[in-house]
């Protein structure tokens, strides 16, 4: 069996719909990843994202190597009996963490020299070591260790950090063979994905990209955006690299982003996305609410349920959406939950913020199904400008 | 149909199995009322609190008419419809919150002047106020405002209390029969409840129970209690109260208890419970346990989740217990929730405590009914001491 399945491309973009056959169940694509840094979903059960449509759940190497250790979750069985998630995981490599976290960061040649921010320890997470860790974890998608530069993007550093994640990316794919195919690992199944960097410098990404097809990875993540970068350039450093990977080859888009970021880089391409949006903006109490154009393509607005103005407003957040906030409650309970800092606000907006991403993914895949990805684009380019 | 119905008495103690049957369904008794003190039980949303088997919740009086408003709950058609819960609610009178959070607090004749906490504002709250609030949220169950004094207890203060107790009581029955039975109120089966005072004093008790009853009440509580004051002054005030009240009444003991309050109190004929321990224990990683004697009667323990000891413990936190964090994580996974401030762990610990509290009290119910309440008594005095 092949590890993606393209089921349908969209004629009027490099849209399509597929399947990623993991050790852990099928992922349809586009999909959209929950983020479960710590091993949960922000205030989400297991069994709650299950049952919102979530196929695949992401969780941050750097966090759970930090507390409570890799080789605690190994002696558990591995990430998806510590945390009883039996569906796919997917995690980063810690690189992203080493980048916005750590308080101090020294990129050398045999890794990344960092101190923790929890106890002040200074380490090395290598290419290696993070391949380890992702091992102990038992994730069914790995990501190599990379190194990308921030923004606004510089060409020499871009540069030398592509030639820098290929040299890493070979030690990566040396470890994971040693662990994952000829060790006893928590998870045979689990695939070590490469990642394109090259800023938004489109001869950079290009290399970068046949780099990683060179090295012989079957599935790629798209790196190095979503890093303060205006979304014209997160665009261009998608379309540059798309091209010179394989067409059928499952393409992550790493920590992106708001609804239309997802369905224009859709729109390239792109199969698989991971953001905090939903949930941090629904700790904030900014809830998505569906929209549609006169031709029913389906779009968004978002609201801010906090204003006074939703006080004595007793209609459903958003009328169309199934989830159980919607369901059963009103914008001034809401707005009163919010009003009063009950924990249970924060709650129900997850909840509706995350259902909103899970269903706009389908909705993509089904506007691909039956030919109206266009018109869906089009809209949400209307909605944006 | 008579208000309340005993369904069993124990032959060994005062307990008694029952139904109190309100506008918004039936309560098996002895119940033990979740907290809701903003029209939202912390983190749980109305379907779980059902779903565990709560039959009734408490709401305050004083919290919600601060925010968002007696008046704006009215409009939405009251608490029941405000908050999406269809069971039956017990408003307290706000007299507690009153005494335990006013920044300034006056007792007058007229009603308690107090210190809003929240804008400094000044108020009043009268017998009539606490009435009209709690006919605009439309709870089931109501109770008159009281007057009642902190811990160390003082006699002539006490005696003070349940005088001016009477007093007000007199005026929230004409204010309740102008509003919720001549009027045209939200709720038209609610039932407002008197409250006896008199600390731990039994003579003071006695004539506030007869106060009580005097004034056709067909429902009380017992107020003054869980002050601050030893579990045996708490029980002498109960035993004090409860000769002087008909049978036939269902009785509520006010913000009681621990496990071991609760059964005694359930020994000496008390019917309903609120107390914000399982909860608040909850939040700080405190979980009951259940055990069981040699002759199998039900009895607990508690655990702190955060030590170190339960890191690698990746066994149940109850094995008995059929919550959700109990069929599906281990001590191990909420040990490392806790660890990391996941906003799942409180959810999740307040899920199992709030449960074992449901169940604990389906266990005094069967107990009751099986003639081995007393077997269950026994167990608790030893567990305790």
């Amino acid at each position: 069996m092949l590890y993606f399945e393209i089921l349908k491309k969209d004629a009027a973009s490099a849209a399509r719909t597929g399947i990623i056959h993991t050790a852990h169940g099928d992922i349809h694509t586009p999909a959209f990843l929950p983020i479960g840094t710590k091993g949960a979903v922000k205030s989400v059960t297991s069994e709650e994202l299950k049952f919102w449509g979530a196929e695949i759940m992401l969780a941050n190497t750097y966090h759970l190597w930090q507390r409570p250790g890799d080789t605690l979750i190994y002696k558990a069985g591995g990430l998806h009996e510590f945390m009883n998630w039996k569906g796919p995981i997917f995690t980063d490599s810690g690189g992203f963490q080493v980048f916005s976290l750590a308080k101090m960061r020294k990129v050398m040649e045999v890794g990344v020299l960092f101190q923790f921010d929890l106890d002040g320890r200074s380490e090395i997470l290598s290419p290696e070591k993070s391949v380890d860790i992702q091992a102990n974890l038992g994730s069914d998608i790995a990501l190599i260790l990379d190194d990308f530069p921030g923004f606004p993007f510089e060409y020499e550093r871009s540069k030398e950090s592509i030639a820098l994640t290929k040299r890493w990316a070979e030690r990566a794919i040396k470890e994971h063979q040693k662990i994952v195919i000829d060790g006893d690992p928590i998870n045979r199944g689990q695939k070590l994905w490469g990642i394109v960097q090259g800023a938004s410098f489109s001869d950079l990404r290009e290399q970068s990209a046949k780099d990683m097809v060179e090295l012989g990875f079957e599935a790629f993540a798209i790196g190095g955006v979503a890093v303060g970068e205006p979304h014209e350039e997160m665009m261009k450093a998608v379309k540059a690299a798309i091209p010179h990977l394989p067409e059928l080859s499952p393409k992550h888009l790493l920590g992106v982003g708001t609804p239309f970021d997802i369905v224009q880089a859709a729109s390239l391409g792109c199969d698989t996305f991971d953001c905090v949006i939903p949930t941090r903006e629904a700790r904030h109490g900014r809830l998505y609410v569906s929209a549609k154009s006169e031709r029913e393509a389906e779009g968004y607005s978002t609201m801010d349920i906090r204003l006074e103005k939703y006080r004595e407003d007793f209609t459903p957040v958003d009328n169309t959406c199934d989830c159980y906030l919607c369901l059963n409650h009103t914008r001034g309970y809401l707005r009163h939950l919010f009003a009063t800092g009950e924990p249970l606000a924060i709650r129900l907006a997850t909840m509706h913020n995350l259902k909103f991403y899970l269903n706009l993914m389908q909705k993509i895949r089904k506007a691909i199904s039956f030919d109206y990805f266009d018109d869906m684009l089009q809209y949400y380019k209307e909605i944006e400008t």
